[in-house]
């Protein structure tokens, strides 16, 4: 009783505490805590989480962030395995900047971008980025961490070698650097357009750049490389007249005939080749303030131009930088933590702040953009978007947004549906990016994200395009295997590698279609591919207990290791992760895995197991950091893994596997991520995850019970709503859940749905140290 | 007396059988006579006329026609002299033909375009073009003369390696071609999109195509040639259904990535990269035809596509060729002649033909267009045009333009007045083609064309814009030796070389300038330019008496050698003839020169002096086929020269120079030019002076008389006023004026002006075979 007394007191000081914390941390005119606070933009930044930690704005266009190296993607004609380091331009433990980019990836495991390089320097011109062993070969500059701040919407740092401060901040569409010079030296500002992240020889395509004015450039930049024909519009302008200003050229000039009437390299207003980098001079005194402002436009340099004098009319960094912590601040109260664990609201918001990086939009103020038939579309009564990592998303942040952003997922669809419209396959996207298709990864869960939409009620778009697309998409046979899984009900190996992982992909992504249907009611359809949902089973070896590849011939290819993710019929994966990939049908599959009490020692088994090294050594998407015995968390196969207990009689298992990932996985800290944040799906999993509950199959309006980290969240929908989320007796050990209240009632299911969850309410987690067997029963 | 009888009744029966031939000739529905009949447009495509044979409409955007070879720009890095042949992409020595392309400059000295290359084959597919030498080695074919028509809007030739007869047409923005397949064989149609004409080895940039369905391919093709950043796009519709495509790449593939999940060789309908062929497979029977529309846009494919829709809406060859030869028909009635001499009517009309086939339409259906700052543009009130060969063309065709197609060249003005608001050196048009400034040869000439619209009154565009452009344009101090001519009133040939051509023809054009100001009533601007016009005393020798290159010390050139085309501060000339480039004031440079009888001897020698083969032979636009005597008339800066003695005592001397020049120079045959055709000024010199007039100095209204030697010729004036030309006792020894009467006046000096051709009228010679030494006093 005392006890009790004494825990009331506790919380009452607490709510005292955390008013008083409010009232400081409220950005006065809005009402909003202030959460950017807890975002640090560094997590992630260290080895392989592939974060950037520059100037963004929710969604945004421009990414402008420091580029520590530039190295290329290969030597020799080799693959050069270090580039991948570089997915996002930053590595934390690298000692020199080369230079600040206005487009990054957020947590990719492949890349692209890094487009139009900005680097300040004084004294001698250097025109070359130099190396980081020997940085004084070039322009780039030592830095250290001490001098540097990143926060959401604004990153600065000093650059050593020539004494700079360099500051950035951003629009939607437009970067804004602001330099200040502590030497009386002659300054220049580095316009290196050969710079680019995942850097061939031959990426660069054309360059082609005008100086309009003292004060004005504009141009754009076409490169071949994750995407094949990229074309990125630019205007930069000045907040100080450029005295001075020229090119190198770095690639064959096939033909220069009359332009040898010029000197091109000084002072000559209009520059195009392949490989071209430029420097700009300027008369500054000491701690006179550069800056610049950077738009971009998938369209054309008119439009950049037209972009930046709409969101940056004035030459006001502190405007432009107090805005974009604000945009940041307004997403970031969708979901309200209390606590006091400043390490929980670190990690809660960095991952709210990394699950709003991406998609982007992709789209001139005009509603202007490039479609994927290089022809000039405009986007009729919704947002367009790129940058669609498709396999990553779709399983957690999608679903995360037709929550938190019902608005801009509908307008993603809407993107998807206008990609599928353009597209010469007439399919939706599978991994594009800047109006091109770059195929990466596999299955076609452009569906699933829309059907979680559809089944969800969250339809801004013509949902019967969107059903026709994906049809249209699933029943494209020369698409990876897919005449062979239409034909045979599964992919046969010996046809197109990777045969398993795209059966079981393609066969939930069906499901999901059928979902779809089942919603808008055509049956015909519904009833298709709840058939060829079923082909998962096609692939299941009940010899050795694993999904394993099949050969045309109908028999399973021998030398089978379920171990091994290198050859084996799976991508990023090995059988034992991926045989558990049938999200849409749990009950099905562990019937077929031989029922509750084997499936149960088999996810046992994989969380405890030891893999060795050697069996993913060669797969840069997944390391030691991102492993818990055999569970892969670091990589996305996995995601649903731990909540499959819900369907056992064993709940309580998937409890503590959760808090283990929670607490394992994610850190605060430049390293405190464990794989690539693949553009917010790490993240929203640890949202989802934190608050107690996450969506096993995408498409389902059921989400599954896990056991929430955070003790007390509010998530605040658009809809006026709120929902809130306690953990009554939380703490570091109480990892297991006693009993669930809904709105007062208690949980017999370990479910909730997406209606009640929209309709606001009450959702109490009893924590317990031990875990209780009769839960849900 | 008799004899006297004997003629008028031979000229009656020519009127009989003139009038006879007329309703033979007559469009039945338009009332037009069928000059088009008369047009060859085979002339000039041997030796250096550099004239295409293929089938265009007037000012097209398309000129579809066949390339006989493709040569490389340079082989082994240096320049491959033979490429120059191949301007036109057409030669008639050659025995083969590599295939049908849609784009060709007419008659230029340097060249560029040959875009997208379709040949049909049959048999086993090869991708690659073959050598004249081995044909068989690749998917040219032989074909001969023989088996080739060609005639305004229309070309055709049987392929024979194929037995195909290949026909083509166009409108203006589409090719249409109709293959007629006489074997039983699997048939090809080759989408060659390396070829071009001036191909250097890294010319292609990019290339996107998606075949769209099984009828449609669009795409766009980018180069760096002459022009630096040149995309065209496509759109290319069959008749026949695609049954297979595919494509090879010739270029290096830096990234492939997930693109190897598919056979992108054969029908995977999206393709891009840098250097491809294509294929499509058609199912043909004997004698049925394939047809292709093939529409072009400077702006995007689906600008093509509507192109397409809008000009060739129907499958019919025919239609579109019966209205090109009608376009033609109702341009080439611009000026009737009359004459029993087939030959006569053969180069007169061809000659029109050629003044009419640039410069081109340069903008979609609807008005949107690329500009030099590579934005969309829309063209307001104006038709856009590109190819300005204005170097050339400011002598006699714009001239031509301002009597016969008034609203056109007022729209070239207004696109020339769009290049210089979109060039970022805010300068008129140099030598421009599809949205670039390609800067070839010298002077800014655009002022001229401005300027004598302006004087004409011929003004459907902005004058006060236009001036502030040509005032802008030659005041743009870092251009071309412009810095040193404003500071010390010439070009000083050790800074700048070709100077005492760029002395004069600044000068020159500066006068226009002039001439435009004072019309417009602007005092400052005429006094300015008006001033620097008399420039070209300053490069004058009164030592010498020539022309001569002058140090930036003020001393002239030692070792000068008059003769030589080369090294000696003059570009495709000697100073034997530039030493004459004074058309705006021949009354001062004749001062200069010694006065009348000096200047007189000058031109005398001029004409029958030997210039022996080393003073040009290595000047390209130069050859022995131009040369009478030292006098160059294949190419340009000596066009206005045998005007001249109109300003001596000898007026007569310009007569039989001038009658020479028309029969010696302009013959029928595909080697009846003697030069360059140069975008139609070599025609349109022909078309003035066999009239009788010329326009020795454009921004002038005067017309200087000359010698014609048509008999018989109505000008239709678009004002519907008629200007009737008249040589009485015409006969080709009868090249001497004994008097001139305009609308029954004699006329006392050797020129008639603009207003008074405009107002109708009539204008007679009477020859004779002996000059009249008292003629115009």
């Amino acid at each position: 009783m005392q006890k009790d007394i004494l825990k009331s007191t506790l919380v009452i000081i607490t709510i005292l505490m955390f008013s008083c914390q409010n009232n400081e941390n409220k950005e006065s005119s809005n009402n909003l805590e202030d959460y950017a606070k807890f975002v640090d933009p560094m997590i992630g930044t260290a080895k392989m989480g592939h974060t950037y930690p520059g100037a963004t704005v929710p969604f945004g266009s421009v990414q402008l962030s420091p580029d520590t190296d530039t190295i290329p993607y290969a030597v020799n004609g080799r693959y050069n395995p270090d580039v991948y380091k570089y997915c996002a331009g930053y590595q934390y433990e690298d000692s020199t900047i080369v230079g600040f980019s206005h487009t990054h990836f957020s947590g990719t495991g492949h890349s692209d971008l890094g487009d139009f390089l900005i680097m300040p320097t004084t004294g001698d011109l250097k025109l070359n980025p130099g190396t980081q062993a020997n940085p004084d070969s070039g322009y780039r500059s030592r830095f250290s961490h001490k001098n540097e701040q990143a926060s959401p919407g604004y990153y600065s740092v000093l650059l050593d070698d020539y004494n700079i401060k360099a500051e950035m901040t951003a629009t939607t569409r437009v970067g804004m650097h602001q330099y200040t010079f502590n030497k009386n030296e002659k300054t220049h500002i580095i316009l290196d357009l050969m710079s680019g992240i995942y850097n061939y020889d031959d990426k660069n395509v054309w360059t082609f750049v005008r100086v309009e004015n003292d004060t004005l450039v504009t141009g754009y930049r076409q490169t071949n490389g994750w995407a094949r024909t990229r074309r990125v519009y630019f205007a930069m302008s000045f907040n100080k007249p450029i005295i001075n200003y020229g090119r190198a050229r770095y690639d064959k000039q096939p033909y220069n005939g009359f332009w040898g009437r010029f000197n091109q390299s000084e002072n000559f207003p209009e520059i195009a080749g392949e490989k071209i980098r430029m420097y700009f001079d300027f008369d500054l005194k000491k701690e006179e303030k550069l800056q610049i402002k950077f738009a971009l436009s998938p369209v054309s340099s008119k439009g950049a131009l037209a972009n930046m004098k709409k969101e940056t009319p004035n030459w006001n960094f502190e405007e432009v930088h107090k805005n974009a912590k604000l945009a940041w601040n307004k997403e970031l109260n969708k979901i309200q933590i209390k606590s006091d664990d400043t390490e929980e609201k670190t990690n809660f918001y960095t991952a709210m702040y990394h699950a709003f990086l991406g998609p982007t939009e992709y789209m001139d103020t005009d509603n202007n953009y490039t479609g994927l038939d290089m022809n000039t579309h405009q986007a009729e009564n919704f947002t367009n978007y790129t940058s669609f990592s498709l396999w990553d998303t779709y399983r957690a942040l999608h679903p995360l947004f037709n929550i938190l952003q019902p608005e801009r997922n509908s307008d993603m669809i809407a993107s998807m549906i206008a990609h599928q419209e353009q597209s010469v396959h007439a399919m939706l996207p599978i991994w594009s990016h800047y109006a091109n298709e770059n195929w990466c990864m596999i299955g076609y869960h452009s569906v699933s994200v829309i059907a979680d939409a559809i089944v969800k009620g969250n339809t801004n778009f013509n949902t019967d395009k969107a059903l026709d697309a994906c049809v249209q998409t699933a029943r494209t046979r020369y698409f990876d295997g897919i005449r062979y899984y239409m034909d045979m009900g599964y992919v046969p190996e010996d046809k197109n590698g990777a045969s398993v992982s795209k059966t079981l992909e393609y066969a939930y992504d069906d499901w999901a279609i059928a979902q779809a249907a089942k919603k808008l009611g055509k049956e015909a359809i519904y009833n298709e591919f709840i058939e060829r949902s079923k082909n998962y089973k096609n692939v299941f070896d009940a010899k050795s207990g694993f999904m394993r590849p099949k050969l045309s011939d109908g028999s399973f290819k021998e030398n089978f290791d379920p171990l091994n993710t290198h050859g084996q019929g799976f991508i990023e994966g090995n059988s034992w992760n991926y045989s558990l990939y049938v999200p849409h049908d749990p009950t099905g599959m562990i019937k077929l895995m031989g029922g509750n009490e084997r499936f149960t020692t088999y996810l046992d088994s994989l969380f405890t197991m030891e893999l060795p090294d050697k069996y993913f050594e060669h797969t840069e998407d997944i390391s030691r950091e991102g492993i818990i015995g055999n569970y892969v968390h670091g990589n996305e196969p996995s995601h649903h893994v731990a909540y499959l207990y819900n369907w056992t009689n064993t709940p309580w298992k998937s409890q503590d596997k959760i808090r283990m990932i929670l607490d394992e996985k994610y850190k605060t800290g430049a390293d405190g991520l464990s794989g690539n944040d693949d553009f917010g799906q790490m993240s929203a999993w640890y949202i989802f995850s934190s608050l107690g509950f996450y969506p096993v199959a995408p498409g389902s309006v059921d989400y599954a019970l896990g056991s929430p980290s955070i003790s007390n969240a509010v998530i605040n929908l658009d809809n006026g709503n709120t929902f809130q989320i306690t953990a009554k007796n939380q703490s570091a050990k109480n990892v297991y859940v006693e009993k669930v209240e809904l709105n007062g009632k208690v949980l017999k299911r370990p479910f909730i749905t997406h209606d009640v969850l929209m309709s606001g309410g009450n959702l109490i987690f009893y924590m317990s140290e031990k875990p209780n067997l009769k839960l849900y029963k």
